[in-house]
């Protein structure tokens, strides 16, 4: 089963999903009257991905770019982000979030770093879409499956966005395509981080390797294994428990608000047309 | 027809409908775990509602009343916001949200009142889950079922949060509960306003009456009557075609970002479980 699960998250035909996804994009932007879009770029793999396909959906000259570091994001962040840009030839902003988000905390000097990397987080949405308004585009997004599955992103955060590229594709599978595109390899190969504060690696706060949760994830969500079955089949009881219990506990993470019902026709649970209608 | 939807949307059973309100705040924020509450207060009757409708359900001592005026914001709206917390007894929290909207536009001194009001909606959803991560709490939402419909929101600011009481009650009708649950005449009787610059009303930017909309929302969305029903009914046909279009138009901003799909189990799509199941 452990080669099964290794075998099922390859990307079979990379030529093939690279086009279903700048097939989607491009319709997704055309069908709703835009051509152009916003991507956040932080010097990370997911987002570089995102803003490739971009560029083949829509053209370089319709993909804006920002990088939006924080006081203690890392130089080598900057720079990554930076290259993203300039391999692609796209439009770049760097945008520092450091006085927005320092003006606020200046009234809670004790805030912890979760409170201020999902503050800035935030910021970084906020941003994005002040752009989006600005320019006339829509925001591409760059959550991929394994983290929209054991919810590593700020609620209305990086998680939102409005069209999103790598929501079906784990982070194995983002490293792949990566690098199957053309992103520089620099920024494949790096230990993925938030870069919230310094020292964050992915890995490190998840508790275990983008390739272990990954075959945890695909054998539960996508081949439908139960707990059991994916400690029989070899997976360690502890890890296996711990990632079904992420999985579960940020299940509110990919609702909407939820709101109480009393008519027969509420908004989130009868009210969901397709959003192409015609009347 | 007008007479019946007239009808249609008088709350029958206010004691009813109120306590089915407070009895789903109670049941949601118990079964996560969670009995505190974070209510941004504007001054406005829905957020007014929404704090009232939070105390009836968790106790005073657990609802956390923020009101986050710009320097713009009118002064009569930040007394309201006081008056609301006061008649309640809640802890209140007042925090100037001027530094942080405004440092980020120093680099854009140009961006019209759109890109700005929007900026300052997503700010306060970012202060108040700021708030809700440090305290504990759940963020309690205030968007209104006619707001929700024709899409009077920022995306991912006011209209995003973790529970909301009040999406499935017109705008109308949260006039009716807040007179009835004791909210203070002064704030049912004023006009809607987002008061994100001076002179701003909800009915001057819809351009129309709340009674007038909520009369066609509710024949268009609960009793189904399509456009030309609608009109037949003696509605205005431009007024018709205009809320309607903006019920389409604003179809995006009720669901979660689009994700393209190339697995079989896709989050948005197939990966649905109840927020509560149990292994």
């Amino acid at each position: 089963m452990k080669d099964k699960l290794k075998e099922f998250l390859k990307i079979k035909d990379k030529t093939f999903i690279r086009d279903v996804l700048t097939f989607f994009i491009r319709e997704e932007f055309h069908k709703v009257g835009f051509k152009k879009a916003v991507v956040g770029i932080s010097g990370g793999v997911d987002s570089a991905l995102s803003a490739f396909l971009g560029v083949m959906a829509l053209g370089k000259e319709n993909i804006i770019g920002i990088s939006m570091p924080y006081r203690t994001s890392s130089n080598s962040s900057i720079e990554d982000a930076r290259l993203v840009a300039n391999t692609l030839g796209i439009e770049f902003h760097e945008i520092d979030i450091t006085p927005q988000v320092d003006s606020y905390y200046e009234m809670f000097p004790d805030a912890d770093n979760v409170r201020r990397g999902n503050k800035m987080a935030r910021e970084r949405m906020s941003i994005l879409y002040d752009f989006a308004h600005w320019k006339g585009a829509l925001v591409l997004g760059t959550s991929n499956k394994s983290e929209l599955l054991i919810g590593y992103s700020t609620r209305w955060g990086d998680g939102v966005h409005d069209i999103n590229p790598l929501g079906d594709l784990y982070k194995t599978q983002v490293w792949e395509l990566a690098e199957f595109v053309g992103v520089p390899e620099r920024i494949v190969k790096k230990k993925p981080s938030a870069d919230l504060w310094p020292g964050q690696t992915d890995e490190g706060e998840i508790g275990l390797s983008y390739h272990l949760l990954d075959q945890i994830l695909a054998g539960y969500v996508d081949l439908r294994l139960g707990e059991k079955e994916l400690i029989e089949a070899g997976y360690e009881k502890k890890v296996v428990k711990r990632v079904l219990k992420l999985v579960q506990n940020s299940q509110y993470k990919r609702r909407l608000p939820i709101i109480c019902k009393i008519s027969q026709r509420t908004v989130d649970k009868d009210f969901l047309y397709l959003r192409d209608w015609g009347l």
